[in-house]
Parts: structure tokens; sequence; C-alpha cells
């Protein structure tokens, strides 16, 4: 016997970006008109709650005393399956079931937890996700990457499954500690020299503004970077091709998060990764000298690494990228900067060039 | 701002069904040509490879020297978020990546956990299934269901990640011991009993040859269940409507289950939960007392359990249902038998007939 299931496709999808001051005040009104909107479960940063918590309960978000509402130390070393065993019991203790949906306010870490845990809850409820931190809006609330970590490497294991609908509110950012807002900028200068030039001119004109966090200059980053992102995903939202462009900095990156043990953190580890891009791009002459200078006096106007730290062997740097899940077959993937604003997407950078520019960049600083 | 992500459909998807003696020879031939197929790891019940490895090693599928083979106790206390921490780093250490599929070879505790680890590994890989047990080959390998359990409930996490390929032979069955044998007939005769009024006959006219373990006779089984799952879960993957009828006997078996600790095995407490089933609607006057008894009659004849364990009482089995993810809202959800094959969707069942009937059936035996 042979008998094949043959499986329509399934309905289209759209996931709704909201953002602009003020715009948590639309969250309560609107959420009830999305699938399972009438029945969240809200699962917080527990340091965001404390800053936060307050001032969101007079606009009737849950309060400590509702069952609805579930707190977690949002720390990547929290970004574990155990984690996700221990929220899914609270959420089940908590009465949450098919026709629910989950809420996750705080920045990257909840957001991807607090998605996978969505997209496997009795086999996938809906979510909306309350990104509180920069690098969350700019980049990991958007595009439905879903994950955990495990010992071996970061977010092995995980899923696409898209939000519903992703509130942005700039006034989230103000309470921000600066080494967390520096963080959300290597992704804002990653999203620039990736696929937007205007956007870069903006940073280099603006710094300022940027620096003193006003509201106009963070809507126009955070607003740019989605409006790319939303594009990018929409074209390929499993990455199976041009969504990798996105992954800029990301290998040597996750490379460096890995091998430090995630004391490096994601941006800094990005900005490190982006400048071994980009001096790879140098040395197999697809970027020019000034493209690569301009990246490295951007990244250090936000103090933001543009040198590999000396303590990890170029040799673990490569074993770790090769471990990373972006590696396809034996061959190094790598996307390359090569102007200002475009990349490219290489499969077949050599070692040895790799190991090049890994030695360099932990030489003497030029 | 807004920017709505407007996300097109996936591809529809195949998933091929193939079911015949010797169908084993054809597993490594044919799977290189599925996507992933070139690059498979093995994740086999340990007891399967006890029994099988040697005979299989003669087709050429991996040896116990072979690092894509990993061995698994698929017992239902494992069937955990921590053994697929275990299983994903055993992958990872193996060199699992992307472009890589599983296998897995063995009964429906294998299956599902390997399709929950295919559907979360590195964001979802394919997987292909060889289930080795009736229950596996008449109902758990076909139509994508994977997931673990809690200690709150079985399945709560889970995902819906199709095969792309399910081979079924019925020599994997001479081995199976009858007590494992009699938990696949279970979820037969609710295949029967909810939707094959032929299958059903046969069922009853060739007890003998199922009993001997005919070919021709398991295969005619196996074959019908999975046209049946096949049709049912092509109109209604995701279980929004028409799939429900599959848990025909379900909602009162989890329950029992879940209160023996899994001491009672899945196909026996499905068996219990038909006849409580079968007891309300005649009780709602929506079966007649002759099919009732066709079903106590069949159940009977193997071995299968006609009433409900004496040692749990009504209130805890309806709490535990109520805590089963098939609830929706506050009221019970039921699958009725109406006849010999047909079913009923009841969204309205009154706890006290429910109450009702399961102390009816914890009382003297008729």
């Amino acid at each position: 016997m042979k008998r094949t299931i043959s499986l329509s496709a399934d309905a289209p999808r759209n996931s709704d970006i909201l953002a602009g001051e003020g715009i948590l005040e639309d969250v309560l009104p609107s959420i009830g008109g999305y699938r399972g909107g009438h029945k969240t479960y809200w699962i917080w940063d527990k340091n965001v709650r404390k800053l936060w918590g307050t001032r969101l309960r007079h606009l009737g978000w849950p309060g400590d005393d509702d069952a609805r509402l579930i707190l977690f130390p949002a720390f990547e070393a929290n970004k574990t399956l155990s984690s996700i065993e221990a929220l899914s019991r609270q959420l089940v203790a908590a009465g949450a079931d098919r026709d629910s949906a989950l809420v996750a306010v705080g920045g990257g870490v909840t957001g991807d937890m607090v998605g996978f845990l969505a997209s496997i809850y009795m086999r996938g409820i809906p979510h909306f996700q309350v990104p509180t931190t920069l690098l969350a809006q700019v980049d990991s609330s958007v595009g439905g990457k879903t994950g955990v970590d495990l010992p071996d490497g970061k977010n092995l294991l995980g899923s696409f499954h898209q939000p519903a609908a992703i509130w942005m509110d700039p006034r989230f950012l103000e309470t921000l500690p600066p080494l967390e807002f520096r963080q959300g900028m290597a992704e804002a200068i990653k999203t620039a020299m990736l696929g937007d030039e205007a956007l870069w001119l903006f940073l280099e004109e603006h710094h300022d503004a940027v620096l003193r966090r006003e509201t106009g200059a963070l809507l126009r980053i955070v607003s740019a970077c989605c409006q790319l992102k939303a594009a990018v995903v929409e074209s390929d939202e499993r990455e199976a091709g041009a969504r990798r462009m996105l992954n800029l900095g990301h290998s040597v990156g996750h490379a460096l998060e890995k091998l430090s043990n995630f004391r490096i953190r994601h941006g800094d580890a990005v900005a490190a990764g982006m400048s071994a891009a980009a001096e790879l791009s140098l040395r197999l002459g697809t970027l020019s000298a000034e493209s690569a200078s301009r990246l490295r006096k951007m990244c250090a106007a936000w103090e933001l690494p543009t040198r590999i730290p000396g303590e990890f062997p170029p040799e673990a740097i490569i074993r770790a990228m090769q471990a990373d899940k972006k590696r396809i077959g034996n061959v190094i993937h790598f996307i390359l900067p090569v102007k200002i604003g475009e990349v490219a997407d290489c499969d077949n950078v050599v070692t040895e060039d790799l190991m090049a520019v890994l030695k360099s960049l932990q030489g003497a600083a030029r």
C-alpha cells in the first residue's frame, strides 16, 4: 500500500509591528481583536517588571496578584529547556489552554523563550511581543525566530513562530543601562551596514541625538530596522536564502559568545564579528578601505569592540563556528559587507583567510 | 509606525505512507530521494534494536559503531524535555546540522519524541518514521502530532511536524509481546468504531487470523487505519474540527493514564475510555444498546478493559480531564459513538451524566 497524505498550505499569516511613543496604551484595547487575545498570559522579565510594573498597572496590565502574570529572570544562562519546562508548568497551573495566548514583556531572551514556548505549548498557541530593549526592538522581536540554548551552542533548539503583533514604545529605552543600549546599537549598525545606507548616514550624522535617546531619533532607527527586517522575512521566512544576510557578524559573534561562556554580550560579539567580516572582505578585495574604516569608526563611537579578544585562539573560534548551526557542509559560510548598505553571501571562504584575519584583529591595534 | 509582515502560505507538503511485507528493504534505497535523506541520524528504541539490529544491519542500516546511530530507552516515563535535551546534545556531538534528517525506529514514544525533536532541532529538520508496534502503525506514526509529557499531563508540549515518509512492515509485529499488540488493537478498534464499519466487520469476522498475526490480516488493519487517518488529517491537520473525532476514548483514557501514573497503558486506557463514551452515548439516547454491546464484546475479545478501575474516584477522573489540553473553556467536550462506524462531536456534556456513567462502570459488572 502507498498512500500520500497531501497537506494543503497553511493560510497566509500577518505579523503586525506597531511602533510609536505611547503605543503601550494601545496594547490592551487592541489585543482582544487577535486570536487568543481574550485569554492572555503575561510572561515578564523580572527586572522590567520592577522598573515598569507600577506604571503599566495603571494601564490595566496584570497586577502581581493576577494568576495570568508569570515573572521570569531573563538571563541568557536561563535560556534553557529547563526554564521552558518550568514556565510550561506555571502556565498549566494558571489554567492556560489551547485558546490562550502568551505576551512576552522583556528583551531578547524573554522574546526568544516566550516565542518558543508559545510554539510548543499544547502544540502551538499565538503570542505577542512587547520588546523593552533596543536590541529586541530593532532586531530580535521581529521575524519569528525563537529558541533556547544548549550547552553546545546558542539557539540550537527552536522554531519559527511569528508573533501576531509587536508593540514597540521608545519610552522603555529611557531606563535601559548604557551597556544594554550599546548591544542594540550593534544590531542597528549591522542593519544599516547590510542594507540601509540612509540609516547609516543618519547614524553618522545624529550620533548625539541617539546618545541622548531622543524619542524621534530612536523611532527613526527602530522603524528603519523593522522595515528592513520585515521585507527580508517576507521574502524568506525560514532562512533558505535572503534572510541569511541578517547574520552579518553573527558567525564569529556566536563563536565569541560561546567561547566566553556568554560573558561577551551579543551586540559586542556581533560588532567584533562585523569587524572580522569587514577585514575578510577587505582582504578578498570586495570592500573598500574607506568603508571598512567607516565601520570601525561607527563601532568605536558606540564603544563597541572592533577587534577580537586575544584570549581566544583563532583555531578555537573557527571550531566553534563549525559547531554553529549556520554551517552548511564543511565549507565556512560568511556574509561579507561589500559596501555601506550592501552585503554578499559567500559560501566558500577559505579557512586560511579567516585565520589570518582573526590573527590580525588580535594583534596590535592600528 | 505600523508595518504588517505578510507571510505567504507555506508550500503544500506530502507525507508518504508505505506499508507492505518486506517494505523495510525499500527504506535505504528510497530515503535519499527525500530532503535531508542523504544525511540521516537514526534514533532507535533500545529494545527494538536488540531484537532487530542484526537483521537490519544486513540491509545496510547503521551498525553499532556508526556515529549516526543513537539508542534510546523508549518508555513513557522518558518522554520528557530532559530526554529531548540529551538526544539533541548527542545529535550535535555526532554532527547533525540543518541539512540532516532524523529516522525514528520504534513505537509511539520513539515516534512522538523524534518527531518533536526534528521539529525543533536547529528550528526544524525533516524526519522519517519506521514504526515497529501495532499502535504506532495504526495510529501514532501517522498525522504529524509530536510531543513530550509534563508531570501535569501527556503531550502538553509538542508540535505538528509531518514525517516525510513512514515505512510500515508487518514483520515487526511478530516480535511484539501480546500486551503491546493489545495496545495497538485498541486503536484499531477505535478507528473502526469511529469511521470504518467494514473494518469493524473484518475485526469481528477474522479475530483468529489477527490473533495469529497473519500478515494479510495485519496489513488489512494497518492499511484501513492509515487510510482513514490520512483522510482526516488531510481535512484538518491541526485539529480545528474533524480531527477531534480521532480522540474517541481519549478524554477519559488520558485521565486514567495520568491518575495511574502511566501504569495503565495507552490502549487499555483508550478502551476503557471508549466504554465510557459508549455508555454516555447510550444514556443520552444517541447509541443503541446493541452497538454498545458489540463494542464491549470486541474489547473483551482482545482482553481490553470495558470498565473503569474502581480505585480512581470519578471526581478525580473529571478533574484530570479538565487539566487535559482537550478542554475548551469550562465545558466537557466528548466524542460520542452514535453507531458502529460513526461518531458525533459533543461539546456540552453535563458533568452529572459523566459522573453517573463512570460510577456505573465502576460498579458490579453486568
